[in-house]
């Protein structure tokens, strides 16, 4: 399963959509399905949870991806216990390193920022994936870096990066103003 | 682009959503967008032709296909027009060929049922097409009957149908909960 958020307006919407769809391999869309997470908030791992295992295609599920450990602003995932509450290893892919000191820096408008710093460094260190003649960065958790290298390169059948990331983000944006909570 | 539109409640509802994919042959997904059209309206044609021409990827778009000619209950798509105004061919799928007189009587409850019997019988033939062991049929506009057959045959990569409608279908039901208009 990709997961990808829609994009929201924060002066507007207190709430984003979250889209998780369901690939067979990099190959081909197989199911679709959606949660909605607080904008700035703390539910995302929860809400990813309950929206995974409520997939009907739970049972069939191998992993679970997802564009960048943080969803709808700051809301970021956990990912150990999103591997540990799903029983499936987690990829969060990146196209880019991002600064720690820039993230520690906005995070610390909240002012629970500790808590959430934490969370990012539970995520543990960013894993270098090559794809083709390109890199991009992944956070794991529940699988080995050799085995996400693996399947981020195997998934990756049309782009640089893992196709159900790639599907998500599409249907996210192309969908985003008929898509609501 | 394929083109599916969503279940609805019609004692609820007025209007339905109606999806369009973008994919590069049978192959893979390249955009998704989407119109609304009433429930048994009469504004399915029109509505199409305005979602398709202001499609980012309109110029690149080679052939449009329909799930049916028929959307949002009995909301029928004149599929000559619709060829005429987008200037792209139009293949209209279905499974299993409708029995006119079924049609037609469920028609009949319409009082202006004799200009949508008039849109169903412009839309020509239903041709025959087999795709692996199977038998498929088609209305068809501004295309012959062997392309629009190599065009289904291609385009069935994962299923004994259409790609972009396989995955409009998909997409248009699983999200349904958070499409809204």
């Amino acid at each position: 399963m990709g997961i990808d958020d829609c994009s929201f307006d924060p002066a507007r919407e207190d709430r984003t959509i979250v889209l998780g769809v369901v690939f067979r391999g990099g190959l081909y869309l197989d199911g679709a399905t959606s949660t909605d997470v607080e904008i700035d908030g703390k539910d995302a791992t929860e809400k990813l949870v309950e929206m995974i295992k409520s997939s009907p295609h739970y049972r069939q599920l191998r992993v679970v991806m997802i564009d960048t450990i943080t969803l709808a602003g700051f809301n970021i995932v956990d990912i150990l216990r999103l591997n540990q509450e799903t029983g499936r290893p987690v990829i969060a892919v990146t196209r880019q390193k991002p600064n720690n000191d820039e993230v520690k820096a906005a995070l610390r408008n909240f002012p629970d920022w500790e808590d959430r710093w934490r969370t990012i460094q539970n995520a543990g260190d960013l894993n270098e994936i090559h794809v083709r003649d390109n890199t991009i960065f992944a956070h794991i958790a529940g699988i080995s870096t050799n085995d996400a290298e693996a399947i981020v390169q195997i998934s990756s059948t049309r782009a640089n990066y893992p196709e159900p990331l790639r599907v998500a983000h599409l249907l996210a944006h192309g969908l985003r103003a008929r898509i609501h909570q």
